[in-house]
């Protein structure tokens, strides 16, 4: 029996975890942690690097792992394995990471954004493994994006690529924490949905919200399906621009499908006939008709399995600048 | 010596030409015709069919072509090898048009989008030569578009990707031929810069261009060029919406570098710091230092060069749906 596995982890905006998966793609055990909000990069490498080896160590076999691939919510730069830019944990910015983990853990470690990682998930395990061509969008905190173009995970020169959430949908729109204004991001993600609600209750909207100092987007959810107006016509906002962000890569990229996941993406009966008049509407007829529109399947693990794919496949096609 | 070749055409709005290139690019010898504004299907497929085999007639040692590479303003079904959406030539819509050529020369056909068709053009001979991953833009009547993703054409799943000219950047912006509002192609193609002077002089704004009845946007830029105020602004606004349309593209593609061609793209010096300072304001700051911008440097030839390299790749790696 192959014993064989490799690490994927997942460093969220909450919970870091790690888990040894099967080639086959089936966890054989994981260990969680919380992500660490303050303290240095050697802080969050060493809690990851511990969390990491845990997992190695519990092989009864003794089995070192063949890889690790590791998502984070940060712009990476894939082949050299570096930090680019993360907005929850800025202390890892410019790090060399892969390097960094691969000495301390004396294995190979592939770096991955989580929406790319997720991506890759969905198309090895889940909504999009049979579609050659996909765009994958998660609706979380902000909204992230992969690519999946002619069977592979596309990730650009540098592997930046897939920033779907920084589509700009309105040119003077909403400041972004990009530094460029309305990006779809700040219409489609949990964040924004709660924004705009809290934009039309100030200008004096009417909505069982009113009375509430505190709510998420799920409560937003709860509102308008319980016929409030006001939170039903913001999930009308938020589908219309996400339509408007996807139309262009319909009409870019001539997808089969396109996954949605993330939190958001719960509200899915109230938003997404917005999502699809609009893209009906704005894209060419031909590509228009031909994607589809499905919910993403693995929930919060497409990225740790996502990242895992990623290890995997760096096995086959060493990623250039990988320590080992 | 090896005498083999492959025909090339491209269908543009005014001329049609098909030419005989070698392997190596060279084109050995070409013929024009005037494109048909009126007739049927038939007269348009008599008319390339007769140019094509005078190309073939003309070859001394009765050498027939490899294969035919034609390409087409129109949005095209690759993979099966039918106009989808033909604007200038409306009777070849829903034309298996591949075939129709196939049967009438005996040779395989390949179609594909003129502006995917200069994409590839620009990456086998042009600006693009030393770039696995790039977006080509062409400013002309419309907006075109075509992607070289990962060292190959992207061609999404049925072969219309690449239509960046229908990016949004105006949500509610000026109607698109297209059926929806606010495309980059309506702020930035040769006919966006006539219509926007047009705008402002019918507000009253004071011009060099002012007493002309009619005007082109090579005028606006000899206006611009010689002070006009007027039309330094409208290349001003062409600019900024390219910039946005591009953004949008180094955030979800990460390219290495963009090539701009086409007729409007003549006006070079006076939109590309706008185009640049747009992206630099708008796009991630890592993806917005990588991108270069370039000037294509094939002209008109791009898009039959792209068809032959299309016609070429075709023997290796046969399209689906070709008729022979």
């Amino acid at each position: 029996m192959d014993n064989s596995y490799v690490l994927a982890g997942d460093v969220g905006g909450t919970n870091l975890r790690i888990a040894a998966v099967s080639e086959s793609g089936s966890v054989l055990r994981q260990v969680t942690g919380a992500t660490p909000k303050t303290g240095t990069s050697a802080d969050v490498i060493d809690l990851i690097a511990r969390l990491a080896q845990s997992c190695i160590d519990a092989d009864d076999t003794g089995l070192r792992p063949l890889s690790f691939g590791l998502a984070l919510a940060a712009l990476i730069n894939f082949r050299e394995g570096t930090v680019l830019s993360s907005p929850n944990l800025p202390q890892l910015n410019d790090l060399a990471l892969s390097e960094v983990l691969s000495e301390r853990l004396q294995v190979n470690v592939v770096l991955e954004n989580d929406a790319t990682a997720a991506a890759v998930g969905e198309y090895w395990l889940g909504s999009s493994k049979h579609s050659e061509n996909s765009v994958f969008v998660t609706l979380g905190t902000g909204v992230g994006g992969g690519l999946i173009l002619d069977g592979r995970v596309y990730r650009g020169i540098d592997g930046t690529a897939g920033e779907i959430g920084h589509i700009c949908v309105e040119p003077d729109g909403h400041a972004c924490g990009c530094g460029s204004r309305g990006c779809v991001e700040q219409y489609a993600s949990a964040t924004a949905v709660v924004r705009i609600v809290r934009e039309i209750l100030a200008n004096g909207g009417v909505s069982s919200l009113a009375g509430k100092t505190t709510f998420s987007s799920k409560d937003v959810y709860d509102a308008a399906a319980s016929g409030d107006i006001v939170s039903r016509e913001v999930f009308k906002t938020m589908g219309r621009y996400l339509g408007i962000a996807l139309s262009d890569l319909v009409d870019v990229l001539n997808p089969e499908l396109i996954v949605i996941g993330g939190g958001a993406a719960g509200a899915w009966d109230l938003f997404i006939d917005h999502v699809r008049s609009e893209i009906d509407a704005r894209a060419f007829r031909h590509p228009a008709a031909r994607v589809k529109l499905a919910r993403a399947s693995l929930g919060e693990s497409a990225g740790f399995l996502g990242a895992a794919r990623a290890a995997l496949d760096s096995l086959k096609e060493p990623v250039r600048g990988s320590a080992m």
